[in-house]
């Protein structure tokens, strides 16, 4: 399996903290180690990094952790391969363009045998996860007007996922920088962290930040992860069906829907 | 205007030297300081790096010219910027996924006012490059079957830039990962590095590099750029309208266009 990490915030805001977190759990305090990557929005560009190498090992993402990347969202996976081979093409997050925006995707689980549209956006790996993300982005370009509202989409992306999570496995998370949609299947967790702002110990690194001298009272920034990052908050855990749609760091919209076995 | 770097080669391999060389341009020894950008294919992976930051100031550009990233095929771009802000999403080089692969595509020129296509492809950003590239995207999908021949490819690639090119200025490097276009409207170079393989020395560096030391008798690597980055090298000067195909580092077809005034 894999594990994501994504933020929504209501002011530009580095991920350096929880980054440094869950790369440890590739390959260090977890089995992921089979790639990670990374996309952050800024304004309507994003800046991607993806590497095959383990997170706790690789170059690119110790450059990363002390890179003060800022942005309102992002999204971030770490992989342990189950389907297709540990190479570029396989590693999340996966990145479409629709209606003039960037469109980006994570997933944590498995659906075997997926078989999902193709008629615009196709699959350029070999994994599951993206077979399925390319039938997502298919569906929501043919069934939706380019100016939807965010509440038809919302409908929209929660009705996929509900029919994805009866097939396998489907933890995700989705943004199109605008806004972030996350949906649990089986495991996900969220902290919203305001003022006033405490310090926070990470579980997987022996890293303490004190976010009261990081931020300005105004901000509000929230940490949707698979499991918690830190041992000294209170998590929001995520019930199986439950989807939130985030926005500048807010929850805008939540419920939860039926997962029927397969 | 912008300055361009494509790599094209038969064995997986670093474009630290030239990347150093044309990252002097961004800021230091020349103009292009509004944002650089470059796409290594891996695969049909690919890792991208942009930054809107002036390369030669740029933290990562710094982190990447010291990164022994191989590839085959690697497009890079320094920006100067005159239609759209200074920002991420005006940064080439544009990525679109097309028949399950990445497209990467980085443009020096203008074509004032260009209205293209929008049909499936859609700019993200405000500049009149990505406007052609969602073009010429729309165009290839429109016209081309999914299995269509490298050589039916290349004719339609030819004529789509020679009519953007009599429109306004039009320098262009595209890859699928496969092969690799290039477009001379006004200015562009190229050279093809192959054994006995002897030293160069950087024009906008003091950086001397013994390609023997690095290579073995096999390798062939090309480099295309709007200006020459080596003093002791003879590149080869595109004529306007002259197009080059690049594979495996090697020219698989090229041939010259008429460029009539618009």
């Amino acid at each position: 399996m894999c594990e994501l990490l994504g933020m929504s915030a209501n002011t530009p805001t580095d991920l350096c903290f929880s980054f440094t977190g869950l790369t440890q759990r590739g390959g260090k305090t977890g089995p992921h180690s089979d790639g990670w990557g990374v996309a952050f929005f800024e304004g309507k560009g994003i800046r991607t990094f993806h590497d095959s190498a383990a997170s706790c090992d690789s170059e690119v993402a110790s450059f990363i952790q002390t890179l003060p990347i800022k942005s309102k969202t992002a999204i971030c996976h770490i992989r342990q391969a189950n389907v297709g081979n540990i190479c570029l093409a396989n590693t999340h997050p996966f990145v479409r363009e629709l209606w003039g925006s960037n469109w980006v995707f994570a997933h944590n689980g498995q659906i075997e045998n997926f078989a999902g549209s193709t008629q615009i956006y196709e699959p350029i790996g070999e994994t599951d996860s993206e077979r399925i993300f390319c039938d997502l982005m298919n569906q929501v370009r043919h069934n939706l007007p380019r100016d939807t509202s965010l509440t038809e989409l919302n409908q929209t992306l929660t009705n996929l996922a509900q029919s994805y999570a009866k097939q396998g496995v489907f933890n995700c998370l989705i943004s199109n920088g605008d806004w972030l949609f996350s949906f649990c299947s089986t495991k996900l967790a969220s902290i919203t962290r305001r003022a006033p702002f405490g310090a926070a110990q990470l579980k997987d690194a022996d890293v303490t930040v004190d976010f009261a001298g990081e931020t300005t009272p105004n901000d509000v920034v929230s940490i949707i992860t698979t499991e918690p990052l830190t041992t000294d908050e209170a998590w929001h855990i995520y019930q199986p069906g439950e989807w939130r749609l985030w926005q500048l760091g807010e929850v805008v919209a939540e419920g939860k829907v039926e997962l029927l076995a397969k």
